[in-house]
């Protein structure tokens, strides 16, 4: 499926929840399938962290251009677009082509850096409802997202209830913990303390904030894995050993050039939000057999020198992440992921917050995702059951922890085709 | 209990596992209680990442500079030193009086740095032995440490089987996990890739990395609490919410000299593993009253400001850290952390690996604890069972995490109690 950027521009302001207002921006998106006549086969994809519109499909003569989703999304994939209408749009403070920090803000003439507005999972919300306007659809046959997209998944449920039919909710929350803004804080006190950050505005110093942003992907990483799979994946394998296995085959990734035992990746535009996680899924159980292939290599005895897998892992993601990622970007991502908390208004009360919500609800969890557990599914899963909403849940047993999203997992695949096959078994039968 | 540091001097090499020789050093100690007729009550203290020989007791005249571990040691204390002589050392490495990365080389003239020799818990071992040589004492009642500490005492069990009749291993494991090496990792990268660091010679730059040793500090600190503490503490409490609190009780400490909700923490050596520890202990459960009394806070609507209390708990933390803490000893004593794996020699076999220790063993884990889980605890009780050793087990359902280890927990007190309590019986009729 070769698939096209596109870009619309707002020329009304949009205001946001800070009180702040932009005065007008531009949004990427694509789009894959066709919209049926009666424009009810819309499917509306929000995407987490670092992801963008890219959501399926490749470029045109790029190799590995791959959307981030695009297992997921496709001609008779789960969410197969021989029969919806998909929209990818890349939210508003993005590195990936949506107005963000390091465009001009037109009030001033100079590029925003760190004075780009906070936005809110509401804000995205409100400017992708305007693109769907420009597109001419009215109503949605489902908005779906990961993570932080399930966030915004459920903001579309709650800010436009009559726009949406179905909203597919997975790994996701209903807020962020106090661990999970903790984890949040650190990476952007690593971001804000880097001495080229210059309090946001390093595009006119020419600098980047590489040590900074190296960090906060590195613990980024930690908490979309599980500690199973780091362990079938890395264990306390050394660096060493797996050079000792590259001797005896020849034909693995070379160290310096991508993480031991992992594939090259190479995506084009890096667009996944996770980690290298096909090369991930396909590895699980490789390292004990690597284990037995080779003796047990000597310590370096040294604290600077990558001596685990795990390290040398962790360093070449961060270093992957400091090339191409925006650093105000990460703050405003992980900001907007704090104060998401829409039972905040209601007194902490979830299930009085999702009354407003109509449509029906997928929701999917996996169980060894420790940021996103399955138990703050479950609370979305009771709140809206308390409203007696027609809800679908299901937790899968799988070992990627929050990473498993994106990943290919049979029973989870099947779930999400399964719950798409009735919604366009429905819309035909209603055409 | 008045007590006053030591510092012993070591003219003799101590080799190293890395190969390395420290030419001479000295060690930091302490001793509480009475030596017996036939030095047969002495118990060592090992400790863990950033605390010191000052295990218990207060230094005269310095008001709260009580040990770490001084709810534990003491006349009439689980570890009771009416009965014991208990040893504290300060290990090779340290930033506390034992010789380490800020003293003089005397091979070169120069301060170490970063040239400091990779220690290891086997080192440490050994130098802590000779301490006890030094002392008269061949034959340990016991020996007993948390976390790191935990591991050096599994550790006297292996290399000095003959000096140790009791072993007491809290919270601790048999090495660590990819996930806790990765931890370790980031926190290291930080420190490293800080301007101020200078590769470890920044003693001679008059700098200090005092970014990425607040960055490591506060990773450090989200893996000791559970996440079920944190959201108990914290929860999604704002500062402004609780500076609200501050205006109806007056009496609390205020914003900027302490964290929101916690006791000034003022220790005059800071000496303690984990967090505001005892505060913690006794705080939870209030932040729902603060809920309640308080009204909902307007957000700021900014990624630089501390938004949510865990932020500023985090940051204070990170800033109390930086002051004290040397960069040098935090890579040094985290990799040691790494390398400790007795079973790595026995191609991964543990119940191999334990099969030279004789001591008799109590084990203690703590259920919310996710560093050091409770299964790796178990593993080591189930190798040395294998091994048909004494052992002794306690799973402590507490909610603290790893840093349950140093608070006071009834069930806790009386398992250490208990067990020294049979000890102490066992050298009087000997006696």
């Amino acid at each position: 499926m070769i698939v096209h950027p596109q870009s619309m521009h707002f020329a009304d302001a949009l205001p946001l929840q800070s009180g702040a207002t932009l005065r007008d921006y531009r949004l990427s998106y694509e789009t894959y399938g066709q919209l049926n006549a009666d424009q009810s086969n819309a499917v509306l994809i929000c995407h987490a962290l670092n992801a963008s519109h890219h959501v399926a499909g490749v470029y045109a003569g790029q190799n590995k251009s791959e959307g981030w989703w695009d297992n997921m999304i496709g001609p008779g994939k789960p969410l197969d677009t021989n029969h919806f209408f998909v929209i990818g749009v890349n939210n508003l403070g993005s590195c990936f082509g949506s107005t963000g920090p390091m465009h001009t803000d037109p009030d001033t003439g100079r590029v925003y850096g760190a004075d780009f507005p906070v936005v809110t999972v509401e804000d995205w919300v409100n400017a992708q409802a305007r693109l769907l306007d420009a597109l001419g659809i009215q109503t949605l046959a489902a908005v779906m997202g990961g993570s932080l997209g399930g966030m915004q998944t459920l903001s579309w449920a709650l800010q436009y209830p009559q726009r949406v039919r179905h909203a597919v909710v997975i790994a996701s929350a209903p807020n962020l913990t106090a661990e999970n803004i903790a984890f949040n804080e650190v990476a952007r006190r690593a971001i804000q303390t880097d001495p080229d950050f210059h309090g946001g505005h390093f595009y006119q110093h020419c600098t980047i904030p590489k040590r900074g942003l190296r960090i906060a992907r590195m613990i980024g990483h930690i908490t979309y894995l599980s500690d199973d799979v780091m362990n079938a994946k890395f264990g306390r394998l050394l660096i060493a050993e797996a050079s000792a296995m590259d001797a005896a085959a020849p034909g693995r990734p070379k160290q310096g050039t991508a993480p031991p035992g992992l594939r090259p990746a190479a995506p084009s535009l890096p667009a996944q939000t996770g980690t290298g996680q096909r090369a991930l899924a396909s590895g699980i159980g490789r390292s004990s057999a690597v284990r037995e292939a080779t003796s047990v290599g000597a310590y370096l005895y040294s604290t600077l020198e990558a001596e685990f897998q795990i390290e040398g892992y962790l360093r070449y993601q961060g270093d992957k992440f400091a090339e191409y990622f925006d650093a105000n970007t990460y703050l405003l991502i992980t900001r907007a992921l704090d104060y998401f908390d829409p039972a905040r208004a209601y007194g902490g009360n979830l299930s009085r917050a999702l009354a407003r919500a109509t449509a029906k609800f997928l929701l999917v969890s996996f169980s060894t995702d420790w940021r996103f557990a399955p138990a703050r599914s479950r609370e979305i899963v009771k709140a809206l059951l308390d409203n007696q909403r027609d809800v679908s849940y299901a937790e899968i047993d799988a070992p990627h922890g929050h990473d498993a999203f994106l990943l290919d997992d049979t029973r989870y695949m099947s779930v999400i085709s399964s719950y798409f096959k009735s919604i366009s078994d429905g819309l035909e039968v209603r055409a």
